[in-house]
């Protein structure tokens, strides 16, 4: 998997640099799509979370130590919307795990580049916060960065052709089932 | 109490879901008002806090499993700014407890909802972080997220007609005499 | 040092308070900037965190009880952007401390003042999270926020003129050696 594409790099792919009146038009549209996606994770309604994605989408979930070092290998490895509804359906009928909230805090949100035909090259850092039903203390999950590329629907709407998110933590936690 | 206005359900008591622009236009609104209550509470302005309310409005701080199960009982429960202003003084002038900085930081701020007269449903995720003058560190004192429905000012500023705190730690923290 | 500049006085100074208009046209502004601002420091861009201030620059990062009483020594104090660069190289170069990544999450971004030049007086909240390389877990590195002012550039974009980082935590870090 390539790299992401920042900065002087934003020229790759027909991308360029959004100019700053871009660069805030386009922070209202995904920090509402950021704040749409969160919701549905925050209240555990995984059915919805694929229709965030395009038809070819790719979302991995890896470790900064890998994602610097080019190493595709990645906790989470989905390629197209099947893939992604595959892992919701398995997460909700299937999976084993402790009852627990997860909560959901993206902030600087960047557009880094755009191209003529409405994609957009983004960044955020997330962090998920975790309560475990049998545990008081709310502790950290997982603190990272999305690094995404998003496309538009038929209707203009933002969508997700690709979101990688990468993660700080160098021990992968082992109860991370659910998408970030 | 009834269930937050949310999604499909955002057509109940006259509101409807914003279009794309409105929801952007209202987000800078909503993180304005947010920005402005959250740094009366970090700074520990409490006389100024219940000015953030509308005269009839609720306020309320629960969990989120009495919340999702609605359940009104809350850890603090206010209705009418009376109620507010009350807390805020009996906070400030006879409240026992350590001394300690609280910090928000609040995130994924949505309108999900509008009405012909300007009222809002909105969203937001809130972490407030705890550092207590006697320990060095700086911990996750409660996260949640915000219920909120906005009336309008006389001057067409927001207010808080309805402000629901719920948070999903499930052991009551003892030492919450503040607002969040 | 003289006391940030927050609602009545953001008059000194030739600064007034701005409209609701004006407000949310800077957030945009403001979000932007601090986003490509935590995106260097997360990054580990030292050489381009300079840039982000104007020539005669003054930078510090104190506690809290320190600012609260003006009392002006910090952790960190830098005046002029040449300190600012001699502290990037230094920590680039010749700083001892373990491997770490740093991550910022900057909400509660607020203008409190402008000027008819278009300097901003601003506030934000910040936390930075950190995960050691020898520990699985990410905690708490740092809480609190940036007293800004804000210059224009000859571009006409945002310079900082002052950024003073005024954290919660009573005990000073020992591992401080990155900028906030």
């Amino acid at each position: 998997m390539s790299k992401p594409i920042i900065g002087d790099a934003a020229g790759a792919g027909g991308f360029r640099k959004p100019t700053g009146e871009e660069s805030r038009a386009l922070r209202a549209e995904l920090e509402d799509f950021n704040a749409q996606y969160s919701l549905v994770l925050d209240e555990g309604d995984l059915q919805a979370w694929p229709e965030f994605f395009t038809e070819d989408a790719f979302y991995s979930v890896t470790a900064r130590e890998n994602f610097d070092h080019d190493m595709p290998v990645g906790l989470v490895h989905c390629e197209g919307k099947g893939m992604l509804k595959d892992r919701a359906f398995a997460i909700q009928h299937t999976a084993m795990f402790a009852p627990r909230y997860l909560r959901h805090y993206i902030t600087n949100t960047l557009a880094i580049g755009v191209s003529d035909d409405g994609a957009v090259v983004a960044r955020a850092n997330y962090m998920v916060l975790e309560t475990l039903h049998d545990d008081p203390t709310t502790h950290i999950h997982q603190a990272g960065s999305y690094h995404d590329i998003f496309a538009r629907g038929e209707d203009g709407a933002l969508l997700l052709r690709r979101r990688i998110c990468v993660y700080d933590s160098l021990i992968i936690p082992t109860a991370l089932v659910f998408p970030v």
